[in-house]
């Protein structure tokens, strides 16, 4: 016998054995689809340089530009018709202020938590798991509705293109979640690459369109669309809209709409540590130029739109900026060269952010599930090392909302964005704490941005709560309580398992034995997989053993017992129980429990347990074997154990009968 | 240790342990939904007299004669218009002449077999088990087909009645399948008495109709109802029916439609047991009445509907019958009612029809798997000592059945009574043969009468195959070879099994013992659950015994290390396996695969088994013990042992330091 050696370091596998040890055939599929499976050492981060960082951080915050404008202006085109152009810009810019804020908010929290900057993270740090669970359960929904928002977007950016394409709107966005999933499942390992060239490629065509936009619109070139067509929004007037004293409630409603603009913006803090050293200052520079960026297009896609009259439409599709981009780069071969660029880019920069929420997803949820919070199962890294759980979560949430709401980009608006100032409101708030408490060098300013940030995000997911209530954000605000509520519930249950699993385990470990062990073999008829486990059974020594049949027909049962009487087994009786019911598991239940009635006896149950080759050979064969070990199994100490025996292996079966001379054995020790 | 008595009496069960043994939930429902369970001694026939017999056994056959009429018609309206009204009488003469000689022939098989008497059984009997397998699979596919035909032609008799509820047709199919099913499920007891109430109540409804038809239709009262109505099928001309010599067959193809009338015929034969004594002479009285009725009605019917020119609607509905009830009783207060009588006995009828295929297809798929040619699962009795798993499949394909053909009467009959005539065919021409071998008295009559059955089966199964090919007959041509090829796939399969399982099995009972015996215990955590499984590999004798860790994480395996050094668990050392793969149940199987290499050795593995009490505790936590178990198990000589730990079960966990003084034990001794 082997003692274990006092470091206790982890042996290596012994030599593979002779047997055949073939892999199923559901994971040979995994490792076709997905590739190769990667060791835990093989785990590290890539370290990112400036542009790529933005690359890889900036595309759900840059890629919102594509549809705040357009959402703000839904709002406004309704209520007051042809005035929304005037005030489009004023909204935009209010937001900009909100995300001057935000970015100053993050750049402290980026210096102050390299490591782990999350709002999860900061504020469980500064409030406590409560309050975590309330941050990061409002960034989870939020992860959802950005892959649901992003993929509807850029599938509306495709048939704003390609008109045809628009009945499949649902199945193209599911084809785009399933695409990056899938993606993600593989463990996509050279993101930076990927991710720089749509980004980079938006930035150039958005930057091209905004500077010969605003070079017509300078020349006095740009002109007006035809606003009323058929399926753009019904205008309405300024009358209507600022009716009642409702001037101000329409002006938040487009507000709150805005919101979305800034989603994203948390993305560097979550990754600070892929940066190349130092990695607070490299993440702070990279999160100053992904705020400037955005706020350029947002401003300047808002501007070229109060120039051209862009009116959205009620589907959804020509989007805004589809209409900005016809107009701004007219027709011809150059002009339409350049308009399906600007499509193409919207749609790869907004597929792409939605990668970005299945790279934070999973790993949020996984300090969820870490905290004892959330199903264990979501800390579990599969076969490429990515928390598979995490990411087949996020797909189906994700494609539930999109099949729902038909990929709608408009009906998704109203659910997103609450989140996101949730996580900011306390993430920001944890910030101010942490500067009180801590009382570092500068932390009276760091405490009024972070303060500030707070305040902000605060109003701003108040406002968007109020405005958007009816249009569908009640679900949200019903769901974020009653989803922190179920995890708190996960939460004791598993607290109160681990305190009832580790309760003087060490003494239960060493604690006396059983008086009396007995063996049971189920037998239903003696066949070689019956024979195996009475084999089996003779190869143990406890102190009574006896072979049962619980018996539905009583021929079957006398047969076997005139067999049992040619087999001359003493050291293994049979008993025969008479079962009327023909309930075998129950019988066998039963009998098993007055065994045990004693309360220290010790029973092991011996099913002979057949092995078939195939699938639909075991589907030949009905299921009380199983049905039976599962039910004794409801028994304490009630062992079962199920003796194999293996059809169409004829050279592994029961034939022994002269072992070898030498000693063999010894391969592992 | 017990012997076992010499006479090997199956023993009562031991009066019950303290230990609380609830039913699970879904034994308490199934309680709930089905009543209580049956013993197998209550499984008794009914003994029927005659007139409950013709209620019970003749509502598929007498209920023909609802549709057998209309599907004539269907044909022959379309080919030839109005001259399908005297061409219909003849037809249907012509079937009934087959009808005489199938009375005539089942008359002999009843004497012959009034044990079984199914065609499953006399073919076996005279041809053997692969011609039994086509007799019976065409059964079965023809019971499919009586309770989709007999469900939908019930519903079209509801719905010509009560016209609103035509679009809920498929549905209410269902409705009926699944309370049927259930009806059966429940086993249903006091038949008789269910049956005679609608068989009877048809037949005299009947019997008025077909009076004061034929009264009507004496004194010159009963008109022709108006055709061409929309809805109703298109007439077509004497001239284009019967061009090109295609009058020939249109008239086989008119008579192949009427070949449904006939099916139901052999119910008697299948159920000779349940008459009182003299069975088989009152089961051939019966016989001898059913024909009789059925033939008076569906010829009483065929003539009024040449007086009143009833002409099929597309859709099916209303029916041919509900047009002669309407024409026949006219309207005021007295005919509306006996028209409401009328189709409310026709619904009933055929509803019970279609329950007499949930008796027959059971019983005749048992047979099947008796014979090692179905699945098993087939031959066991449920929870009412009916054969569920039967009813099950047989709800099933009907209920597709009636969803792929919308639930139309005239889309089913093209697949029906294929299967009925091939089994005639099989089972009058194995009578045949019966008489040839045993030439009882009267041999030679009977060797005609069953000769000429045979051969006219034969000559309309193969004008039905012929005519109706195209119109889907083709499917019960291709699905009943290939089913009897499945068939006897599966019976290859079971007897390879046999052969192997049952080869030497009393000299591997006895084989010597493998010469070493390693018990594992897999730990992934040092819990109670874990503890448990220790303390119970302490009460085995082994030659080697030892815990194993597959450590994933190197921190957790150390802290396990060093908890099990402060264990001091001498006689269950530790030892760590490392798995950089992260594939647990793939180390352990390779772990164990080591120790089982010489060939020689005796693996048990010990796991550890958490048990949850409530399932959605269960789900909380991977399933990686259930898949290592799952794994270890394909090994030859690994022999998995669940050791059971009760969450939430204080009382019945590990500390028994101190064993009762007195011995408790011998509740089962």
């Amino acid at each position: 016998m082997r003692t274990m050696s006092p470091r206790a370091e982890p042996k290596p596998l012994p030599p593979a054995p002779q047997l055949e040890l073939r892999e199923s055939r559901g994971y040979r599929l995994k490792n076709r689809l997905l590739g190769p499976p990667l060791d835990t050492e093989m785990l590290e981060h890539e370290r990112l340089g400036i542009p790529t960082a933005l690359a890889v951080f900036s595309s759900d915050c840059i890629s919102s530009s594509a549809y705040a404008t357009e959402e703000i202006l839904r709002v406004l085109v309704i209520a007051v018709g042809l005035a929304a152009f005037s005030l489009v810009v004023p909204i935009t810019v209010a937001m900009l202020v909100v995300l001057f804020f935000l970015i100053l908010s993050y750049r402290e929290t980026i210096k102050e938590y390299p490591t782990a900057g999350g709002a999860y993270m900061v504020t469980r740090d500064n409030f406590g798991l409560l309050p975590a669970q309330v941050a990061g359960v409002s960034l989870l929904t939020d992860y959802v509705l950005t892959v649901a928002v992003s993929t509807a977007a850029g599938t509306a950016a495709l048939t704003s293109a390609a008109a045809g394409l628009r009945p499949y709107s649902v199945e193209i966005s599911l084809g785009f979640i399933a695409l990056i999933a899938f993606g993600n499942l593989k463990g996509v390992r050279e993101s930076g690459k990927i991710f720089a060239i749509p980004t980079y490629f938006f930035i150039a065509i958005m930057g091209v369109l905004l500077l010969v936009g605003f070079y017509k619109m300078g020349m006095g070139h740009l002109t007006h669309q035809a606003v009323n067509k058929k399926g753009m929004l019904k205008l309405g007037s300024i009358g209507s809209g600022f009716a009642y004293g409702a001037g101000l409630y329409v002006l938040l409603h487009a507000f709150a709409s805005g919101g979305a603009a800034v989603t994203g913006v948390e993305a560097i803090s979550n990754g600070v540590t892929a940066f190349k050293k130092p990695e607070w200052k490299n993440a702070r520079v990279t999160l100053i130029i992904m705020g400037a960026t955005l706020g350029t297009l947002f401003l300047g896609l808002s501007i070229l739109s109060t120039r051209v009259h862009s009116v959205p439409f009620e589907s959804g599709t020509p989007t805004v900026i589809s209409q900005i981009g016809k107009q701004v780069f007219g027709g011809g071969v150059m002009g339409n060269t350049l308009y399906f660029a600007l499509q193409a880019g919207t749609m790869l920069i907004l597929v792409l952010a939605a990668n970005t929420s299945f790279a934070d997803f999973p790993r949020l949820a996984s300090f969820h599930a870490g905290d004892n919070f959330m199903p264990k199962q979501l800390t579990k890294r599969g076969h490429r090392l990515v928390f598979s759980n995490g990411i087949i979560a996020l797909a189906i949430a994700a494609a539930v909302l999109v099949v729902v709401t038909g990929a709608k980009v408009d009906r998704l608006i109203p659910l997103y964005a609450i989140g996101v100032f949730t996580s900011f409101t306390l993430s920001q708030a944890g910030m101010a704490r942490h500067h009180i408490r801590k009382k570092e060098p500068h932390w009276r300013r760091g405490l009024f941005v972070n303060a500030t940030g707070a305040v902000l995000s605060l109003v701003v997911d108040v406002i968007i709560a109020i405005t958007k209530f009816t249009h569908g954000a009640w679900v949200i605000v019903i769901l974020v309580p009653l989803m922190v509520a179920l995890l708190v519930r996960l939460n004791r249950q598993y607290e109160s398992e681990a305190e009832e699993l580790e309760r003087d385990a060490q003494a239960a470990a060493t604690a006396p034995i059983m008086r009396r062990h007995v063996v049971l073999v189920f037998v239903a008829r003696l066949d070689r997989a019956a024979a195996r486990a009475i084999q089996y059974a003779r190869a143990l020594v406890p102190d009574e053993m006896r072979a049962v049949h619980i018996a539905v027909d009583r021929h079957v049962a006398e047969d076997l017992a005139a067999e049992w009487r040619r087999l001359g087994l003493t050291r293994v009786p049979l008993e025969l129980v008479d079962c009327p019911s023909r309930r075998v598991g129950r019988s066998a239940l039963e009998y098993v429990a007055a065994e045990l009635a004693d309360g220290n006896t010790e029973v092991t149950v011996l099913m002979p347990h057949r092995v078939y080759k195939r699938f639909w050979h075991r589907l030949l064969h009905d299921s009380t074997a199983d049905e039976m070990a599962h039910m004794i199994s409801q028994l304490p100490h009630a062992n079962v154990t199920q003796v194999p025996y293996h059809l169409g292996s004829p050279s592994l079966t029961v034939e022994h009968v002269d072992p070898p001379a030498g000693d063999a054995h010894g391969v592992v020790s």
